[in-house]
């Protein structure tokens, strides 16, 4: 019998969703729903099921046929599908799972933080398809990472796992970061690390208060000199955070994501090389891709949690 | 019905052995085997297994009652129990579990490195005992590793995870580390680094070939400015180094053990420091332990791998 599942990856502005059929081993639909910024959960919530059952009716589906709902959410997660504190929906304290299982009908509802569902897409339908282990980096306004070991979302103690913005790069750098220590990853790889960079080392040339890292990537392979030495500081960080990570926990591969991946093969290109300088003979060859689904690895994700 | 599990714990000199009696619940008897280096592995294997027979006859214990083997060795070994070149051992590849079950019998038997094993007996019987997730630390000539994720030993791709020594934590660093790579937590945290350390920032002082980490350790101890330097900078590059541990995987707890932790609780006070100074708020509390079983953990661990 044919059976349905739900992915739904929630955001600031929209939930991305999708059904996925079992029998044709693909997802079918895709859709999104507004959300916004709330003290009530319940008005997102009840939006997004609202939203299920319309597409379910739209399209012939019983909703007893929908066999597993999986939810990707901007913040930490506990095991038991509990958000804690979710600032981009203004969410406080939310049991998003069982209010989820009781509201449907439904007991296979997982939740987990979108960065590990988004990782979990990417090992599932994107570019690290064929591994098992993988871990995900996503260059964004932040760099945040998602770990899948042996298939399954790795949150370590407290869900603080894959925390690779976090990975200190430069134990000596005087600049703070968002979190109050020194020397992060995200101080560097990160769209504003970028601009920061630029900023400090140029900043004759990049003074503007409106330059970003893409006008810095533009410029690199245009062949600014000033704007290639930024992406090569850019390069040597994010290879030795991926070396430091390689070293720990030897994943199958590497995935780049987010905003600043889209500057493309420049990305992939400089980070390789500073990697392998920095790795261990047995890690030097691990690779390292460019993400593939986009804002889609959530829903693959979202889905991928729930047909297991 | 009483069964026995045998743990062994391969060295270069000797390899440690043990019954452990799934009746008592405990490790019954340790004894050693005198080992050499020698490329023919059987001349080493046949020993063994005939020490593991006249125990269990001095002891009492038929042959057919020993449910399983784990055996620790200091060299990289695959999921199916090959071992790949064992420099201690002067051994090439060896398969080793498969040489086990046809000589005694036995279909449980268990291969892994030594460190990793180490680790296992921490998280089983020593300082780790209530954590599921720990990160061990070896701090000896070298700085080894191992990991074990939800109670069992990460290997990861190629078996290359765990190597802590290899964290990269001054990128610019112009030393050349064994690794021939730059920067390595190994090149400041090892018995050897710690002594380089020395040698380059008080050369006067600590000039003689026969000086030891030791000897910086207990100068420190007693008051001695440089040393105590010394040693602040070794507490801040492990503290560094388990920071990005803790980034990547988050785990229950820390423990450092090998010949440089006899310092004792020196090298605990500085790394909790540096490592709090460098981590995400939540992960500043993860505890930082010493190993509590010495050159038992081994054993332990050896058993623990083939209980499960």
């Amino acid at each position: 019998m044919e059976g349905f599942y739900c992915g739904i990856d929630i955001g600031g502005t929209s939930a991305k969703m999708c059904l996925y059929s079992n029998k044709q081993d693909e997802i079918i639909h895709e859709w999104d729903v507004p959300t916004l910024k709330s003290a009530d959960e319940m008005i997102i919530i009840d939006r997004i099921i609202a939203s299920l059952y319309d597409m379910c009716a739209s399209q012939g589906i019983k909703p007893e046929s929908i066999l597993g709902i999986g939810i990707g959410i901007p913040g930490p997660v506990t095991e038991d599908g509990v958000v804690l504190k979710c600032a981009n929906l203004g969410w406080d304290i939310v049991p998003l799972k069982r209010i989820m299982c009781e509201k449907t009908g439904i007991d296979n509802v997982e939740v987990a933080n979108d960065a590990n569902v988004a990782a979990l897409g990417e090992a599932w339908g994107g570019s690290a398809k064929d591994y098992g282990s993988i871990v995900m980096v996503t260059l964004g306004t932040g760099v945040g990472g998602g770990l899948i070991v042996d298939g399954k979302i790795h949150t370590g103690n407290k869900g603080a796992a894959g925390e690779i913005g976090h990975i200190t790069v430069e134990p000596d750098e005087e600049a703070v970061c968002g979190c109050g220590c020194h020397g992060c990853l995200e101080q560097y790889a990160s769209a504003t690390g970028v601009v920061r960079l630029a900023k400090k080392e140029f900043p004759d040339k990049y003074s503007s208060d409106g330059v970003s890292a893409k006008d810095i990537f533009d410029d690199a392979k245009a062949g600014d000199e000033s704007a290639f030495k930024i992406v090569r500081t850019f390069s040597k960080y994010l290879g030795v955070a991926l070396s430091n990570v390689a070293a720990v926990i030897s994943p199958d591969a590497f995935v780049i994501g987010g905003g600043v991946a889209k500057a493309g093969t420049i990305i992939t290109e400089g980070v390789r090389e500073y990697y392998r300088n920095y790795s261990l003979y047995a890690l030097k060859d691990t690779p390292i891709e460019l993400a593939q689904l986009g804002n889609r690895a959530g829903i693959y994700g979202a889905v991928k949690m729930v047909i297991d």
